[in-house]
């Protein structure tokens, strides 16, 4: 692995000087082999499958690992974005001329060497090593073992094509050895690796986050709330809620929780319990939730914790805006968290004193996503506050660098 | 330990809310409690420097201990000149109008809870506080047990002007106990602590880096070389060099490596060696400078990694730029690196190609420091390149938060 580190930082230096036209090059390249080798992709990815289907892997697992021709060209196409986008080297970030006559520039760099730990799905082996290219950095990817056939013929195909742009072969690497051995050695490789970013679930992320001693980006785990007010119009509550619950269940940034105040839970409750459980939503209330349905199991205090990723939800009545917000502020976890509102002074109150990366004000807590957001493209979603928060993407790639330009000053 | 941080996590929730006019006036109150409490200030510091004599500490720890009626107003100007700096909270870093109407906008919001770990000097205790009360934030301070008395001083002044300006008493606290185990809980402290700095020797913030699970901002060990190229102007040189290894040999950004191109070495090494010996320098060198002269000792490998902060420096002959910028990447700390040069392409190459936080064309690395480069006030150098690299100050001490505004928007 030491060797692994080695090669990367050799290569980051390359990298760290390339022009735009050449990592666009790569990225170009890269696209083309995606289509051309599809077959090629596609054999690996049923070897992953069949391996998978003989050790019994989750539907939902198969799903997420199955590559077809159609979400090869989907990545293909994603690479194209990346493309598009703007490269963030070299940029100025700010500037003076010192009374000493000293010039300083903060100027926009490549980290260096970035680390991934990520599951099943190998679009990612794609979408990371296409926004290291295009930062600059150099990359070391590890991924799972269910995946490793298919990330083995996508990270041959990637260092082909950017040896054809006339990039180092190891800017790219894949971590073959997918063992935990390897996940542990890859976040104690100071010097080698400066930054890693640990996406999957909540197991993987807090062993990275407790066991590094490079710097971690912390990413992902989600369990977001969606507050509905006193003042709240119901019929954007009730669409918000659903679609913040069960529109893609799996994912960080759907709702876990749901928060009702008492003047509307009236209004709201039947209604909303209705519509989860057409949709076949378990629903986890407290008392005052299960006085208006019978089915609604009693919540624990790990419920209210929960990151279900699954089509069951916590549900609670509240008295007031501050108990929602204290309620949030304990229970999640700085990523989403949504008010439903249309009192002015509720929505500024949320806004600013619950702690999340990201606020929505009368809007589904889907939206929390890099191509929703923009940017054009996501790494992953912070939910740290150091350096990236909320989605973050091409710019959390990239550190600053002084340079100072003098005449000979000493200092007096 | 957890109480203090439940106190510090309650307290930074009135911190983020906090106008700029209260900041200011508990920042006006602490400059001016400083000054009428200079007489207890003062003797809670004897009472530390006659245990500290009693217990043998070096000149050096003494001195960086010892406050005096002088010091004490350095430290409520520092203070003041904190108030002068634009307060970075509530500033909108970016935002926009997204197709399906919804308006995301990304402002600048305290991280929260900043802890501080830190050594000797008690200025330390008031800069932090300043500096996290400006920017919204609630501290934990953790000085050492040699200025525990100046400390507790120092934080019971600033509690009581924090609380006559209507701040909480807890958005600053001092952790009384100076034990191992208190830094030890400190940096494991999840969910309360949002981003720990160690500010102190080597050994702490390695201590800190390989065992804290809360993120961190690795600040300051500084093996910084200054680098003489073929072409350098020898006038400017000579004094660069001495500048940056004796002006204050005992701080981070001071130069504790030279490398001299072959070319100039017969011009630049007597001089230099002469100039270094006439300050009391040690010099450890390689073969090619020892035929300069008789006095200097043979470098090993670890001399060349060490960062002495002492009268001492280990100097080398390197055949090329190249072999410069491959030796400083080698043994650099990515803190601060200098080249004189009257090359053009030659300080081109080695601006882009060496990775440190700062680099420094025909100027002392001395100069890498926070009042110099006009930040008005530093928290520490970082040499690590996520969230703040180099000299950081106030907005190294906030976040950010997407805030979306929608009316009902759900994700198709």
């Amino acid at each position: 692995m030491i060797e692994i580190g080695r090669r990367a930082k050799v290569a980051a230096r390359a990298m760290a000087g390339a022009s735009s036209a050449v990592k666009d090059e790569a990225l170009a390249g890269i696209a083309r082999a995606l289509e051309e080798a599809a077959d090629a992709i596609l054999d690996a990815n049923t070897a992953d499958l069949e391996r998978g289907e003989s050790e019994g892997l989750s539907r939902a697992l198969l799903d997420r690992l199955t590559l077809t021709p159609e979400r090869i060209s989907q990545i293909a196409g994603a690479v194209r974005d990346v493309i598009a986008l703007p490269d963030p080297v070299g940029e100025v970030i700010g500037g003076t001329r010192r009374p000493n006559g000293l010039d300083i520039v903060e100027v926009r760099v490549p980290l260096g060497v970035v680390a991934m730990i990520y599951e099943a799905r190998p679009n990612v082996t794609v979408d990371a090593a296409a926004l290291c290219i295009k930062s600059g950095n150099a990359c070391i990817l590890r991924g799972s073992r269910t995946a490793i056939e298919s990330n083995k013929a996508l990270a041959r195909l990637i260092r082909h094509a950017i040896v054809e742009a006339g990039l180092p072969e190891d800017a790219v690497q894949l971590v073959e050895d997918t063992s935990h051995e390897s996940v542990a050695e890859l976040m104690r490789m100071r010097g080698y690796v400066d930054v890693l970013i640990p996406r999957g679930g909540a197991d993987l992320i807090r062993n990275v986050v407790e066991g590094a001693s490079v710097p971690v980006i912390e990413t992902g785990v989600g369990n977001c709330h969606v507050y509905v007010d006193a003042s709240a119009d119901v019929s954007k509550a009730i669409p918000i809620v659903i679609n913040a619950k069960t529109h893609r269940p799996s994912v960080c940034n759907a709702a876990e929780s749901v928060l009702v105040h008492r003047a509307v839970a009236d209004d709201v409750m039947p209604k909303l319990l209705a519509e989860l459980a057409a949709r076949g939503v378990e629903v986890r209330g407290d008392d005052a939730t299960r006085a208006y349905s019978d089915v609604v199991v009693a919540a624990t205090d790990d419920d209210y914790r929960a990151e279900f990723l699954d089509l069951t939800i916590s549900v609670k009545v509240v008295g007031s805006l501050d108990e929602a917000i204290e309620h949030i502020n304990a229970y999640g976890t700085l990523h989403t968290e949504a008010i439903v509102t249309e009192d002015y002074g509720a929505a500024q109150r949320f806004a600013a004193e619950v702690d999340a990366a990201c606020v929505m004000i009368n809007a589904s807590t889907r939206f929390a996503d890099g191509g929703e957001f923009g940017l054009g493209a996501e790494i992953g979603i912070s939910t740290q506050k150091l350096h990236a928060r909320g989605p973050f993407a091409l710019e959390a790639l990239t550190t600053s660098k002084y340079v100072v330009r003098g005449s000979g000053q000493v200092r007096e």
